[in-house]
């Protein structure tokens, strides 16, 4: 069940980031602006640019699924200052994460998952997965998506959703 | 396991949105300015604002729940156009979650869900949840948040996440 919930999901998310991406370099090259400018933006001050909310979202999949599955994860420096550099990020946790099946998941359920700002307390895996992992995903998914629309990016709810698996 | 993904969670989004109200009513009560501003801000001229981006997610809640476990919904016809109004949206919509109980889904995981615009076609009560209703409440969630964020309403990541069930 954690496995359903996190891995695929993550997945087909950094994927719609990527194509949004790929959306705002358009954007940039019809008007003719440097994309650095999209990837530096932000919606307030004090808040994380849109580089650092990839970067964020990236980490909440590869952490999380790292933590539940007590599997090591990929180190990232976040070093990214471009867009190709942010898109091979996306890519890298990608491709960790498809190397997970639900077997990985075993004893995810009941296992202590802390981090390094919760002062020793720990979640259940299943509570860490639907209070903290896929909200903070979404989050900031939909913060990177919110950046990019607020400047013009003509990215829609398609977009972000991704393909539905309907059937007739 | 859909309800455990579901009902706890949005009821706990939508509790925490209500905490955006409240600090969006205190930053317009400090800097003198009328609060339905707030609520008729958005990101984008083309963009849902504020008071629709609520709707959409107590809808998302609110249908999703009642296709999954094909009771009945409250009618509401949208018409909120103040902040007192669109609280009381999402009270009647968390205490309509709260009348379910996991029995309530012992069928949704293979039932056949399809909204209006699907053309006839359906997904799985599991695919909806995860593919659908799930990214759909966050999206709206962060949206409205955004909103506020870019306008100066003092919210932060605690009060998007809410209370974590930690143990020691």
């Amino acid at each position: 069940m954690l496995y359903d919930i996190t891995v695929p999901q993550f997945i087909k998310g950094l994927q719609q980031l990527s194509t949004f991406l790929d959306k705002a370099s358009t954007t940039a090259e019809a008007k003719k602006f440097d994309v650095e400018v999209l990837m530096n933006s932000r919606l307030a001050p004090d808040q994380f640019n849109f580089i650092r909310q990839v970067q964020i979202a990236c980490d909440t999949a590869k952490l999380g699924v790292s933590r539940l599955t007590a599997k090591d994860a990929p180190v990232h420096d976040d070093s990214e200052k471009t867009l190709p550099a942010i898109k091979t990020r996306i890519e890298s946790v990608i491709a960790y994460l498809e190397k997970f099946t639900a077997k990985d998941f075993a004893e995810a359920e009941t296992r202590h998952i802390t981090q390094p700002r919760w002062d020793g307390q720990y979640l259940f895996g299943t509570e860490y997965a639907l209070h903290h992992m896929i909200p903070n995903f979404y989050f900031h998914i939909t913060t990177a998506y919110a950046i990019l629309r607020h400047n013009g990016v003509d990215v829609g709810k398609k977009d972000f959703l991704g393909k539905m698996p309907y059937k007739k």
